[in-house]
């Protein structure tokens, strides 16, 4: 069997841990993978499983947890002592849920207690605008949308913080895959949000937590 | 020269009568049908003639209608009893105009006079919301916009009338050229908005007469 | 659970109730909003399901109406009382049917019941100029059409009422997927015919609605 | 200099000689190639030629043949005793000229004289209609046509000769460029109709030749 | 159900009967059409369709003709007095056959019987130059390639008759789906090749019956 | 002329100010514009101008600050008590200097002096790892790459603040335009670095001061 | 069935016998194919096949060899005297291990033995700077790279060798199928690395077999 | 004005210098690169320059070489003891002559003289046949060609050494901008040839010099 090469210094270099992604690796490299960090007794963090693969999985680790909405599948995960209050992860509807998802609990593995606020696409303004004064509290917004993909822009226009747009790869036609949503978000000239990859959840979560550590050094230095 | 088939029939058969397209039609062509209209006293419309065009154009004939932002020219135009309040033309940002300008120069040959309201993209969503009310009043709404094209469908929601979507070929990089604006439309699931191809201020024009004719037709008889 | 945001002032505001998009969302998540609506005593109505949800709602619900052919399913469905003759769904092949199906059941589902007019494509020209005088009486007219998209073109030219073209995903090469189609109608510049997304049968539903809430308002007004 | 590989025994092999392609070739380049022609007392035909590239040709040949709006260019060249009759070149709109010279010439450089029936798109159907006696006298027909490219699909479904398809990249937003017209063409599934290069009224003339070639072969052998 | 209209006058009119597409036509709607032509005693062909209709078909009528490699279908089949040595159907790889047999099938329908020569790609052109006089016999070749797709643009160099390119959706990465090869054939810009849609044995099996009817109805004319 | 909706109220609500797309307003609309910030005495800062516009402003404006290269206008602009340190911009190579320069330029414009490496792309690694020290100071790293825009992903590997991406139009060939150093820089998994659209060094400059407005509110408080 | 014209003097023109590809081949064809070599004592080399298929074969033929993951299957396979040391194959993770498979087993097939070192993309850059001098001593280097593809272009800047790069079909969303990790591929402007198909492990053997055969041809010669 | 990191030791990592790409520098970088190059008495090579930035460099240098035709410029050039025989550039036609001279002139700045043999396309295939003697003496042959991009394939299966295939952007309709070309290239599964960006005669040239320098580094060696 061939052999890997962990990134173990992650942590102390860029402040988070590696993750796996699971979605093209076989069950036998995935365990020998888990394997490797039970017997150190690290938590293990992989994504973008699918179905078949987490439950051959939760077979084999009855304890571990396991998201089969977004292909989260975790061992050793702690989730004691998060920080809360900091992050909110929006959606436009119900069917981005696999994406929230993936990305609280990528924001849980790393410390973080997300705030989720669903539903609130554009189409029905008026729960956007409902939730204003709430989403003025969190320093940085995470906002998942498909179809059309219009709900960062007019969050954009509307709160000053960091938002992280996420597409995701809901709706039919030219919105099929999400290809219509990520080029919605990209096109936003006017605002200053910034862009993942369609359904990166988990590169979401990534980017709030290097704003947020950024946010943390920073205070009691200036 | 080879001989041209004017659909002398169209206004009969459709309610409006034939436009000239003019972007790929050399000048000999359109002095052509020009002279012809010009011959059996009837008005000539041409649409998406380039600058130099134009000009030559008015060299030929002084007294001729222009608009150099649109690309329109028209010959024997009339512009009495124009039927007004019925039809807005809403754009994104200024940006937008030359497409504004082809909707309203060939909603005017076409018998009506819309009202523009411009510059109230979602960015600073206050600008539609104070332009609500004033919304409400129009049977027929034409929507241009570039970079990201979501304001028909934050419209979309909150108004009930027949929104024409025009995607505008406003914006840079992934934005350039109106394609994504024009997926953005198409994808916008929820609302029952219709779309015409990018830059098509003309073809919303028609598309809104086809409406208000059927309107004023059915008026009185149901 | 994630709570969920319904739009439950839509009707009022749009002239429409809102609609659930089925595809995207899980079982558990589609009971939970399904059952919302029972307990209300409201119809609910969602629009492209799987074959293998539908199968679970119908066991659920013995006495829903569903389509598996459009992935249409309702409860509390009223039919009584449609508003007839208003408007035509027009498919230039049998293939297209499940999207004819889609606008059939959602303008069944918002109060009118509209005519169907299949196999009428353009390769037998003679189909359609059968139907021309009968096409003549509706108000609006829906077009599915799929590989190469003509039939939208061709009666633009002939009727003068609104139509909305809807490409379908039928066809394979560079027809596959409804993009071809969705390009052809979209680039059909001379007749004012608007467009959807593909396979939006629905969206075209609610833009006819759109026109004829427009015209009743407008009937006894002008 | 680089040296040329002229592909002198193209006409004993194909039924047809060498077409020169100027668009991409030098002013040099071109100038030793058609003075080779001339010296071996060849006719010389070049296509796809820039205004500015013809110009500069024209005033070192003042008795070749040009034409500006296709770019064709040639010296020697002989149009008595052009066969006549045979082969039909329909287009769309006058915007397609350019097409349609291109193959016009490239028809009469190899011994035909092609019949133009020019500007029956089918937005008016009974341009077309009123040609259908005519246009069945033809052994091949070629259809050229821009926008959504429609014509050949209709006329497939009326004509039983060969009918070769020319996309023009004639029109704006999605049909700029001709790939809607081209993809059009080819997803008409019904017919039996084929396609060329958009612009390529060259290669439709070819395909023509290669068709009557066979014909006048077969003649008064099977 | 809805009633279908069956172009049943396209043999007088185009030279071929029709041909029923059945990729998305459901089991119901095909046994619907086929059993219509066993009543009135014609013959029926379907192309496209998926194994699991086809088995179902077969069970229904056993006498039926079927190829599961390219998804054709036929009742009431003849094959008794077919035109032979006209039409040469020749392919890149052992691959394309999928595509070669509904050609074949297609044009066993149409009263002809073709020759098939396989696996003469340019990889290895020593087997195409071995092929070259056996080919030159032929009135009308069909070429079959995936991948790059260029044996088309080889043989149009080397061969006088009408060439139609049948691209095949085989490969992989930058070839998978047909596009590439699609793309290529198109390209070939020298020789006066035309082009169907990708995997059409069936427009192209049409295009060369359009061509050989033209043929026959010119013998002893001109 | 028709009348604007400056977004008057944007720095209140966003903390920054609304900036000027210049690309699609003709010099009429700018000129209107500028003549509106002069009057109320405010800065006003436009982007994306082409190099005849900026030189007629210039002429009417002699004060202002202009750069051709990155097509930035400003008149009243305040260079005074800019806050250092806190931002890098990085680039790949000198050609893509125009992209840093719309940056520079807008944080200048929002009170941020930046500091700007260049010319430190991957293909010559020693220059990157020899500047990892000096880049770990900054708050905030906007990286601009063209061609295969690989440099983000590297610097995500070593580094742990928020990147904010910037694909440039530098390139040729499949490069061109910059979609596939977008593409390349969302498909970056591993690290949590976000993007904005091509050339929009404008966006990264919004995005980076929503950040450090974030972490300076934290300042303190948390 | 149809007859396959096998090029069975391949070795002797190129220097590597025919391989035979899978992906689209019957089970019938395949057999036909094998039990041909089988007959005349040679090894068969198949590639690109499915999992279902190589079962039926394995199940045949119990001696072959076969590898799941790459879908390569083999009779009468030769693994004696590899020459060694010449050919690594690196790979960014442990995801892109089936295109690493074929190169692999390709290469084993015409008497080469590679050495894999995988897992050591550009987001852990230590990785990759750990194997430098290793990678220093071989002749050849294929690289396998998903997700955004980079490996190639920064081992372009560290290595002298000639380096050919495979883009896997590694990653999700704009990552998808393989088209940004073959952009980004060919937009490495600086370094002389070139680039084959998605995942044509295959293609990178032939192609490091060629240039070895020319360093052996060259020894001793110059 | 900013500073400029050199990639000075690119020689000894790579065995070839750095060499600057000129399309997107302005003539002020340009100059003060160039000026550096001449202060230390080294050879400056420039690529993808436009014609009037040469212009201006060669009325600066009026002893430096340059050609428009690719684009290229040089001062300190040498171009004595060039190795000769070792490399071959193939064309498919004179069009291409832009993408062989840039090959050309870098492999002379790079050590090489390479040998030029134009227009043997495909369409004429005994051109290419003629010459396959003298083929097969180079250790390396580029191939460039645009339209379908054919030649590469078919030298593939006839040659054995080291094929480099360069896509050229020459062409019209689908084969504008070299993608199709590119296509081509990279689909023909069957040889082991391997591709560079479209019109990348630079790239090709490198990856030359690549091979070579292994070659001369092996001999004696094994």
């Amino acid at each position: 069997m061939s052999n890997f090469n962990v990134d173990a210094d992650r942590l102390g270099r860029l402040g988070f841990p590696e993750i796996i992604y699971g979605a093209s690796k076989s069950i036998e490299v995935l365990l020998h993978i888990i394997e490797h960090h039970k017997k150190i007794g690290q938590p293990a963090f992989v994504t973008k499983l699918q179905t078949h693969k987490i439950e051959i999985l939760q077979e084999r680790y009855p304890d571990a947890f396991a998201d089969l909405l977004s292909g989260v599948f975790s061992i050793n995960r702690q989730t004691d002592n998060l920080r809360q209050g900091e992050i909110a992860i929006v959606s436009a509807g119900s069917s981005d849920q696999f994406v929230v998802n993936e990305a609280l609990y990528t924001l849980e593995y790393l410390g973080h207690k997300a705030t989720c606020i669903q539903d609130i696409g554009v189409a029905g303004l008026h729960r956007l605008l409902n939730q204003l004064e709430n989403l003025k509290q969190f320093k940085v917004i995470i906002v998942v949308a498909g179809f059309e993909g219009a709900l960062p822009t007019v969050m954009g226009g509307l709160l000053p913080q960091p938002i992280i747009a996420v597409p995701a790869s809901v709706g039919y036609g030219v919105a099929s895959g999400g290809e219509t949503a990520l080029r919605t978000m990209l096109s936003s000239c006017a605002n200053g949000i910034t862009v993942v990859n369609i359904d990166n959840g988990y590169g979401a979560a990534l980017a709030s937590v290097r704003i947020l550590n950024t946010i943390n050094n920073s205070n009691g230095k200036k």
